[in-house]
């Protein structure tokens, strides 16, 4: 057997989230039942971490351990199996130690505001409707949200973590003429956070918390001073990192 | 009564097209039941021409004729009322004699094409595997589409036209990380005729067929001389053009 790493691109919209769950549409179940059916054989998929139902992923990744055989399989015919909302987008091989979860050493998500309706981006961003967003303060709070601290003030809870610490690497806050995107990449993240953090930043934009705000959650781990945690359909997985990869 | 220019956007997925069909889930059906709903009573929206079933519109335009008060009322909750895939982007007040249809003077549609599944792109184009494309080849065949031609060769049989001419104003080709995409304008588009042409360009890219097959079907309305007609979802109706608007 070979170790592989497999990057995974999916419209999150119509899945349950990453995790196999019995009875319900998930990537992992999904990637795992297609490849069954080419593979003729049961075999494990692991990810380099959940995302929640409704959220989407350009690049996934996932490591699973298959011969060469099955894995030129795989690439000529996986895509034709899995349905329309998830594709692989590369299959390469990996040393022995290569884990998809353990080995990755920063995650990029991105979060899209926009200020309308609009029919062909609503899949992918969350509709707000106040113009009279600051986008200086939001910058402001976005590098505030940089460096180590715990965010156990910007997580959901029984998130099951040993630790809540989070090395924020770059946040990138850009304003376009729909509406704002958000990008946020750290060594690793926690339950909500992107969506809590996002929720915050548009309160603060919007006047209603000054930007200090992120230091004083990052500093109290008091989750009573976030925004409203925003929907999945605005969050997006973009890209996980290896070492020389 | 005052007349109003509407604009609006939809994703064409999950509708048979434009035009109103019984018992179909139409783009001008649901914009006058969501319409009506608002202001109790039946009123008639006039577009600028018939997107077919799963076609997409950034902005398609409308007219409707209506009161000051009504106009309001749309502005104000019609978004609310129209289902996720469909929005109204705009209305403002015209001139009388302002038609969606009849002053149009020019449309703009692009059609686009990617090399490989992409689950966050495909319900807005089409995947077309062969990579060896042509880029300039296609460029050609795009410029010997410009100026005032019959279509009848690129176009759909029994579209009930009393003439085949459309004028051609512009042709955009570009390449990016993903594909292609197509532009063009012209006073006036035939059923069919962009996913024919684009079908066209298509087989010219990959070299089985000569750029001048173009102005071969220009010239001889021949239909056996083109390319397939590509699928709905990959076209889009970019743009209706006004005088002075």
């Amino acid at each position: 057997m070979i170790r592989w790493k497999v990057v995974i691109e999916y419209d999150g919209t119509d899945f349950k989230g990453w995790q196999i769950q019995k009875g319900e549409r998930t990537v992992q179940g999904t990637l795992e039942e297609s490849m069954k059916k080419l593979l003729q054989r049961e075999l494990r998929i692991t990810g380099s971490g959940r995302t929640d139902a409704g959220v989407h992923a350009e690049e996934q990744v996932a490591h699973i351990d298959i011969t060469g055989d099955e894995a030129n399989l795989l690439k000529r015919s996986l895509n034709a199996v899995l349905p329309s909302d998830i594709s692989m987008v590369s299959i390469s091989e990996m040393d022995g130690a290569f884990h998809a979860r353990f080995s990755a050493i920063a995650r990029c998500y991105r979060y899209r505001v926009i200020l309308e309706k609009h029919p062909l981006l609503g899949r992918y961003a969350f509709i707000y409707g106040n113009r009279r967003i600051d986008l200086s303060a939001m910058k402001t709070a976005a590098e505030l949200s940089l460096g180590k601290s715990s965010w156990k003030g910007m997580a959901k809870e029984g998130s099951g973590n040993r630790t809540w610490n989070v090395n924020v690497h770059e946040t990138i806050l850009e304003e376009d003429l729909f509406g704002w995107t958000f990008l946020i990449r750290a060594d690793r993240f926690l339950r909500g956070m992107v969506r809590l953090w996002a929720g915050t930043l548009l309160e603060i934009g919007a006047g209603k918390l000054p930007p200090e705000t992120i230091s004083k959650i990052l500093e109290t781990d008091d989750r009573s001073l976030t925004g409203p945690s925003l929907p999945a359909c605005g969050l997006c997985l973009v890209r996980v990192y290896y070492e020389n990869v």
